[in-house]
């Protein structure tokens, strides 16, 4: 069976999700991708629930076989740290529940495994995933490309 | 029927739990205290489960009409903080998946509603549960007491 790898950018408003399936060495195909969302003044045990159910919905449609998850990058805000956290730990009990290999990576790896170049921007970044998964365009909203991005970069890093 | 307040101070390591009853205006009995822990090596999403599961089985058991949490208390240690908030986003789902009302109390709110003092030390917070719950002995382990802290304080602070 081909690997399929379900790459996840956390957050609380904006949490994202891609899926790719690794055929061959190197060939990698886009599965789905999209993000959970809620407005702004969502109370955040609801946003969680929102995340839980959705994500237990895309394991069970995409059938992963690992997930990739972004590491929190510490030098940012520490309350927005702290929210993530929360968000990022009920994606971990979701992996856990359906027995799924969580490999992290910081968003400098992330960078680095697709471009080469740790300061990347935005539309270098969202161009490597395009080409990555021949795509005609890079996928839309940011935070889905964010999460393709997470999980090619496991697919790379752990070639055989 | 009587308010059953869930009181939680969350772990990775250890999570606190304890239930409180209300009787009448001010008549506070222990339903039940103890932890959540898991051997200092234990990867992250394991512990996460076990929480999950753990409180769970504890809303069944005990069905609370509403919970109380400790904030995070953010000058602590980041690293610590973040971990702890993966946890505590496990917690909150947890209550909300039983629409359960989640009410926030910080370590300082916590300590000045039981004591009157702020800067009340471990021993003077346990004696103050030991009373509020009319027990012989302060409840063990230490995180346990902290929970029952934490549903006393939101007891106290919504009192009729």
């Amino acid at each position: 069976m081909n690997r399929r790898i379900l790459g996840l950018d956390p957050g609380t408003g904006i949490f994202g999700f891609g899926a790719i399936e690794v055929s061959g060495k190197n060939t990698f195909s886009m599965l789905t991708g999209g993000v959970v969302s809620s407005p702004a003044n969502t109370p955040l045990p609801d946003r969680l629930l929102d995340i839980y159910d959705s994500l237990t919905e895309i394991v069970k449609e995409v059938s992963p076989t690992e997930i990739s998850i972004e590491k929190l990058f510490f030098a940012q805000n520490v309350t927005t740290a702290i929210a993530v956290s929360h968000a990022r730990g009920v994606a971990m009990l979701v992996a856990r529940q359906h027995n799924l290999p969580i490999s992290e990576y910081t968003p400098l790896q992330i960078k680095q495994t697709l471009t080469g170049y740790g300061r990347a921007d935005k539309k270098q970044m969202q161009e490597m995933v395009r080409r990555s998964l021949n795509l005609p365009s890079p996928p839309k909203p940011d935070d889905a490309a964010d999460a393709l991005a997470a999980a090619i970069t496991h697919a790379l890093m752990t070639r055989i």
